[in-house]
């Protein structure tokens, strides 16, 4: 049949397509699908009645106003006292309505554009933007059969995984910690990694001035920037965790305020772990991870009015057989929705996650990860940090759990485009089916042959074969599939384009910061 | 933690939740979460507009219009003429207004008793329910490591299954088909085996006359029910296929028509596979099922009005490079949603299924069954087929796959649980996060130990130790762990308890219809 249907599709010299593009390709490692920018339209699930959102609401609202947040950051204290706070010591407490009249003061939705402007992103509205798995100090793959601490090299082809799917739109954190460079530099050869690597928008970490000011430079310098045009508009982004309960340190408080004060966008996720920091409740584990991240919104909400802001969810709960933490979890979907509701209540745009406790790129892992996908999506989530690559609660980056996630992701954008439920009168296929008539079969009429090289999705990874002609080919299980096709991608991979002299000024940045030490490594 | 946190639990005497019950159990293989039915609280995802359901409804009612379905029965040709439908050699075709009057008959919801009343299904509104795979000819395990066609010893141990894990709501049909039992008589075996072996809601195939009588007076028996009794409720199910495109066949309609006579349920599920028995377009698919679904529950509604009926749906598409059907892929779960959308609309409880199309128990499998999951719950379904041990698109039965699936259905169910997104003032717990103030932690405040035992979803199969307790432990990937809890469960499995007497007549007339030769195979 797929014989007789390419035969077909020749015949009709159809231009479009994936197929088309492929042939056009010629190179093309697999199939994939177009980078595009997916649109949830799905109205969001929303287990929170209106009052439940209130209640939450309010939860959030008496923690900042009665119980208030550590600030361990000087200049914070200092803009909380002027903006009217009560701040005793560390402690700072503010009143629901300031805190509210700065929160609207952000943004609903924004761009942040990287280097290759093709790539540039809307955040916030309907659009569901994926990353790649971030921070993890260890690598697990199938070759090396263990765990084992990351390094430059595993980095980099994380960051090739990156750049290489279509459906992972931002670069994350590090994708694996690589702990075989010096802290002091570590930044500088990983970002300049990650530029040359990818062309995608680029995160910076928040630890410490020297580290965010050289990542914003860098950020400048590849995407041949002035400082006026560097600051016209979002360009990278970071993303800070608060330490729960109830704490915000001080490089990250820092890192932000750097960021901001020159145009650029943050992403405040605490990390409420239900049974642990966080009340065992998921309701209290959310209502505490909105204070959290709503203090330090008010507080950049004061200081540059309008900045870009991104609210984060981490809640999830522990195992309390083991006290790890537990991902994917029914509670850990239920609070991402909740999240969702009082992300919409804020007008904030919203980012979750895609993450599992699993150790192997195994069933467990994919359940775990599903369901922490599909609740992103239920909860109108805008990024998704983590998408791909993630294993034991971000403990180990996986490049073959990079390419089964990615499988997970394309399915998460077809499933967001519209054709797919479209009910039209070709759609409805009247004439078809009267064609066809009882008992026959659609493979060869008109209808199916116009439509069969983009009517259905079409995977990367997953074997659609049954088990004998499966069985003929090796047999081969999920991950040693992946495995394989990671292998052909960073065999195969190619740099995107980039100005030579863009080149040239990041690398002789990278050798001067470098010969000035790098960052202090006392934190 | 976990110590201080038991030893907290028994100091306080708790006497509700699960690890109460485990220890009261004490030979408890595993915990799980008890019997309950589940009701989706959640609203349904709906892709299409208004008008799109419209569109659908008019497509499927010009199908039954002017195209007509082939029904290969002569009773039921007989009773369409009677009932003025245009009836031309096997030819049916129908207008909108009568089959519209039929269907306003089908009850909203009903209820099935088997032969344990505390197992009795409410079938419609909220409820969501699960059941085996079935059908599938073929078995694999990890200990046999191929596929092998099933025998009566596998199929047995999928009825353990079946009834040990409490997610499991109903009996489908064979879980495995026992090719080593001779045709004529295997349907008395098989159901004597599951009805020994479950005291859940059973089904029976629509198989000829004799099979379906058979199987309706063995259930009668298994109830120690006089025909009054049985007749009175639904007791039972069966669920047949329509054989797309177009047209039902003899036996099936033939089975359906005694089920409905004595009072028994029947779920009427087209196969439409788009791009081979469907239209290439879902659109198409869907409102081809529908019409083919309509015009069986039309028929039944008027032969007598009311009786049980549920709309099934089992629409996917094909993989256009294999031919191969694939399943849980972004446009089986849109067809699955657009069903529910349709379903709502005729006031029908509706069926859908836990399907994949991998060949074992990895992490394509389970990517492929958490999609397709996640579609029924976001269409509204309200009895899952196949929704625990189905691997090859249905070719393929595993207890492995059994029970990592079971692993998703009791996080589904935990999904479904109001508490978990309370919002009282004790799960907002603002003095818990007062008393825990910043930095502190919550694993022994009284707040975490009240709720420990029953605050989070307990996994069954899922390891959440971190990688090196794991390794320790033996590196056992999850495929693995569910080999031996399948082991554990089937090897320590007790029969629920039967009355003597029925069991006694079971056995006779089986023994009976043995030696009358069962059913006849040459059909």
């Amino acid at each position: 049949m797929a014989n007789d249907l390419a035969e077909a599709g020749a015949r009709r010299k159809r231009s479009g397509g994936r197929a088309g593009n492929a042939a056009r390709r010629g190179t093309a490692v697999m199939e994939q699908m177009p980078w595009r920018i997916p649109l949830n339209h799905d109205r969001p699930t929303e287990p929170l009645p209106p009052e439940g959102v209130e209640a939450i609401h309010d939860g959030a609202m008496r923690i900042l106003e009665e119980i208030g947040i550590e600030f361990l950051n000087e200049e914070a204290l200092g803009l909380f006292r002027e903006a009217g706070c009560r701040v005793e010591g560390t402690n700072v407490r503010m009143g629901r309505d300031w805190v509210m009249e700065m929160v609207r003061r952000a943004p609903h939705e924004f761009t942040i554009t990287p280097r290759n402007p093709d790539r540039t992103l809307p955040i916030g509205g309907k659009a569901i933007l994926f990353g790649n798995v971030s921070s993890p100090p260890n690598y697990w793959d199938m070759e090396t059969g263990r765990k084992v601490p990351g390094t430059r090299a595993h980095c980099a082809n994380l960051f090739r995984l990156t750049q290489h799917f279509n459906c992972i739109h931002f670069a994350g954190g590090y994708p694996v910690e690589p702990v075989d460079i010096h802290a002091s530099v570590r930044h500088l050869d990983v970002l300049f990694d990650k530029l040359m690597i990818t062309d995608k928008v680029a995160h910076a970490y928040a630890l410490g001035k020297e580290r965010i000011e050289d990542a914003m430079e860098m950020v400048r310098i590849a995407g041949n920037l002035s400082e006026e045009e560097f600051r016209a508009t979002p360009r990278m982004y970071t993303n800070i965790n608060s330490t729960s309960p109830l704490k915000h340190d001080q490089p990250m408080i820092d890192g932000c305020l750097r960021m901001i004060r020159r145009g650029q966008a943050v992403v405040v996720t605490p990390f409420t772990l239900a049974g642990a920091m966080a009340p065992v409740t998921m309701a209290g584990a959310v209502a505490l991870s909105i204070a959290e991240a709503l203090s330090a919104i008010a507080l950049f909400q004061w200081v540059a009015p309008g900045c870009p802001c991104v609210i984060g969810t981490f809640t999830s709960n522990v195992d309390m057989k083991s006290g790890a933490p537990a991902f994917g979890t029914p509670e850990y979907m239920r609070a991402t929705q909740m999240t969702g509701q009082m992300a919409r209540f804020y007008g904030l745009p919203m980012r979750a996650s895609g993450v599992c406790a699993a150790n192997v790129p195994d069933g467990q892992a994919m359940w775990e990860t599903s369901n922490s996908l599909w609740s992103a999506v239920q909860s109108g989530t805008n990024m998704v940090y983590h998408a791909a690559g993630w294993l034991e609660g971000g403990l180990i980056a996986s490049p073959e759990k990079f390419v089964m996630d990615c499988e997970v992701l394309q399915m998460i954008q077809r499933y967001m485009e519209p054709a797919v439920w479209d009910t039209g009168p070709d759609s409805i296929a009247l004439e078809a089916i009267r064609e066809v008539g009882a008992g026959g079969h659609y493979f060869g009429i008109p209808h199916t042959q116009d439509r069969y090289a983009t009517a259905f999705y079409q995977p990367i990874v997953s074997d659609w074969r049954n088990y004998e002609a499966w069985e003929i080919a090796g047999g081969v299980w999920t991950q040693e599939r992946a495995h394989r096709l990671f292998k052909e991608i960073v065999g195969s991979f190619e740099e995107p384009p980039m100005d030579a002299g863009a080149r040239e000024a990041l690398a002789d940045f990278v050798a001067r910061r470098k010969r000035e030490g790098g960052a202090p490594t006392d934190f």
